[in-house]
């Protein structure tokens, strides 16, 4: 009998990170609804076929993968041992864990694109699995919360993802926020501006890193990366234009001679105009002609947001994608979304305590259990407190009171009703409130009534 | 480029079948955080050391099995794979996919058991994983809602269990259906008196099957198993007494020489007359001692529930376990638990047209999309809608109406504003209910009054 453990990079979450999770999930629900996007779920795992190449070799190699069921090396021969452990994957394992909930979304899109209503709204809050080397904030196992639309090119959908952030990070009490945009659009027009047309790849995942690693170590990626010294001598603007305010003047002046630049920037300003008509007038949204995301697959817009003043890196990050579905034959879905990450969010919670609104759901009342007569009448009263819909439990054994309250304050009951024989004769309940530690005398409707009114 | 597909066994829920799940969801928890039961989530996967042999030889084979990260294989030499698969297995996987809720909870409670509120009394609503082959009814992935109270003898708990059925059940429409109940310690002091101690294991096996297979094959089951004629001939009264109601008496006569089968049916009587007090004069509880339940840790009352004049097997069952953490070195832990099949409710919901109360948490309202005056005046109402909480959109391509309506009606939206260049004049928006049919022109104020009412 071994000590039983956590596999790796795992976590459980007991009673009081369940509240406080489930706060969020709650609050980010809410605000999903509230903007018309309709709920799904897909398997926890995958057909292989359908997840292996979406996330390059890096993602392909962490991918949980599931052991084909049965004698899954009955027919195989000493030449299948011998070629290696990535060929025999493919041989002996058809499913993977679901690795982001993006995938998943595109495989329901095109398997369902006949009966879904155009354009499609979905959210899709659901674990992912990713074989990372677990580290501080890095799980094998976490929550993704993820909303998208897709079936239209409208930039309503990018000024809409701008209010939901401005709607669900301060209901979740994150005041002070960033929600950072570029366009990918301006990300290719530089690199055909600087002379290096078609590299937007390997630019957009050397600027990415401006912020952790400086403008000298930038230059450097780019150097090996095979950018010319003229090309990265062009690049000055970016430097200098980062992190501003709308500089659009600025920034169409110097790619004056890139049209698809040109028609990034102008996308730009009309999720500017949009997002003030919605109400924003004071929107925190920053313009930052760095912020590149790796994903390869944004076309258009990117976002990602930084709550401020804490270290934590990014809680949401998103954008609009031109072809979702096109990997799984169904070409000219374009689509814009939105991720946020639930664990970020936690620590970000966590450390600006914010928790405190977050409502408990856990019992409200404790009924004692002194002797037989109590415990008879204790039953009697549960059911009306549980009809007013007061979350109570009746103490099952009959020991020490002690015992009985050091339960209910481990539980943070904030109510406990005594019986005793006294209670019993008079037909007056003791309820005593586990903070301040007073007693009052009552009948249990009243009670009821002050507990339904503290709830 | 392959069309895509599940994996086999596995399910995509859409808007529609979310709706409806999360009703029963949103009710089963709701009942049980009113019982006190507070929230715990455990991983995906385990590491398999804490789930092999906790299932019997059949459930080791159902374990999905997940495949080692990186090169697994780089290390087996020749032998290892002429081994066979289920050595071979241990090599190369070190994980697997969470198989039911109880043997994860168990875990939680041998690591925690220093730290946790003792009773300690949560619920748990995951995915549980299964290699089985799937049939009608019967998937890869499906949902458990577990409610267990560990580390109390008390009856109290059983006597609750059944008082939370007969909550959760009625809230989600199902109001004919019967909470069997028998008890382990009955079955084993019948093997007793009839001459066959220790033999409750294949007993209970071969009666659970009554209900399906009939009392013959049940006799010859017992035949092949071992019973002599002459213990199955004294087995007349378990046929003879199923499915009464509470038969105590005749049944103390018959097994009054088994000190531990008094014991059980002193423990029902208990657990019937706390249900009466409890409230429940006219509970859908019945004895039956032909219930047995395969799984082999029940030690006391054993429950199952089914829907009656529906054909769909049992939609919840749980019992008393003595030794829940045993098996990770912690015994003496006992506990009652109950668990919910959500697919089965889900079938019986859907077969009694029981979902029509689901509420709907789509969108409310929909704002059509004329042209560009219309548009930004829709963008500026759609906060007000969304501060007021409903649930709103503006439709975010500049098409034919018609097509917009269609949208709506797919998407069950019930209502709809329609702005044109009258209503931009005029200040009142036409709404028109899609239902209906009916179109009102009313300001955006009593707009949101109307909807609030409505929803």
């Amino acid at each position: 009998m071994s000590k039983p453990s956590l596999a790796r990079g795992t976590r459980d979450f007991g009673p009081e990170q369940m509240a406080k999770r489930n706060f969020i999930f709650d609050t980010i629900r809410r605000s999903f609804q509230r903007y018309g996007f309709l709920p799904l779920e897909t398997p926890a795992f995958e057909n292989l076929s359908v997840l292996m190449g979406k996330y390059g070799d890096e993602g392909d190699q962490l991918l949980f993968k599931i052991l084909n069921s049965g004698d899954f090396s009955g027919k195989l021969v000493a030449q299948d041992w011998q070629e290696g452990y990535k060929p025999l994957t493919t041989k002996i394992s058809e499913k993977g864990l679901r690795y982001d909930l993006t995938v998943p979304f595109a495989r329901y899109v095109a398997m369902n694109r006949g009966t879904l209503p155009m354009p499609f709204k979905r959210y899709q809050i659901q674990p992912v699995w990713r074989a990372d080397r677990p580290q501080r904030g890095r799980y094998r196992e976490f929550y993704q919360c993820d909303a998208d639309v897709v079936g239209t090119d409208s930039l309503l959908c990018e000024a809409e993802i701008v209010l939901l952030l401005h709607d669900i990070l301060p209901a979740l009490g994150i005041i002070d926020f960033t929600v950072k945009i570029n366009n990918r659009k301006i990300l290719t027009g530089i690199a055909d501006i600087i002379g290096a047309h078609g590299m937007e790849g390997p630019l957009c995942v050397a600027i990415d890193k401006l912020d952790k690693i400086g403008k000298d170590k930038v230059v450097e990626e780019l150097l090996e990366r095979g950018f010319s010294g003229e090309s990265i001598g062009q690049l000055d603007p970016i430097f200098n234009l980062s992190n501003e305010d709308e500089p659009f003047t600025e920034l169409s002046d110097w790619l004056a001679e890139s049209p698809v630049a040109l028609k990034g920037i102008q996308e730009l300003e009309e999720v500017w105009a949009m997002v003030k008509v919605l109400g924003l007038e004071h929107a925190k949204i920053e313009f930052d002609v760095t912020l590149a995301r790796g994903l390869s697959y944004y076309t258009g817009a990117i976002f990602e947001v930084k709550a401020n003043n804490v270290q934590i890196g990014s809680i949401s990050g998103g954008g609009r994608y031109d072809n979702l579905t096109g990997t799984f034959g169904v070409p000219g879905i374009s689509g814009v979304g939105i991720s946020l990450g639930v664990d970020r969010i936690y620590d970000v919670m966590e450390e600006l305590n914010l928790f405190k609104d977050a409502q408990s759901t856990g019992t409200q009342v404790m009924v004692s259990n002194f002797d037989e007569a109590a415990f008879t009448f204790g039953l009697s009263i549960l059911p009306k407190l549980r009809q007013a819909g007061i979350n109570s439990e009746l103490y099952p054994d009959q020991v020490k009171l002690k015992k009985q309250l050091d339960y209910a304050d481990r539980k943070n009951i904030p109510f406990v009703i005594l019986i005793g024989s006294e209670e019993l004769n008079s037909g007056l309940l003791t309820l005593k409130n586990m903070k301040s530690g007073e007693q009052q005398k009552l009948k249990i409707e009243d009670i009821i009534s002050l507990l339904t009114a503290a709830s």
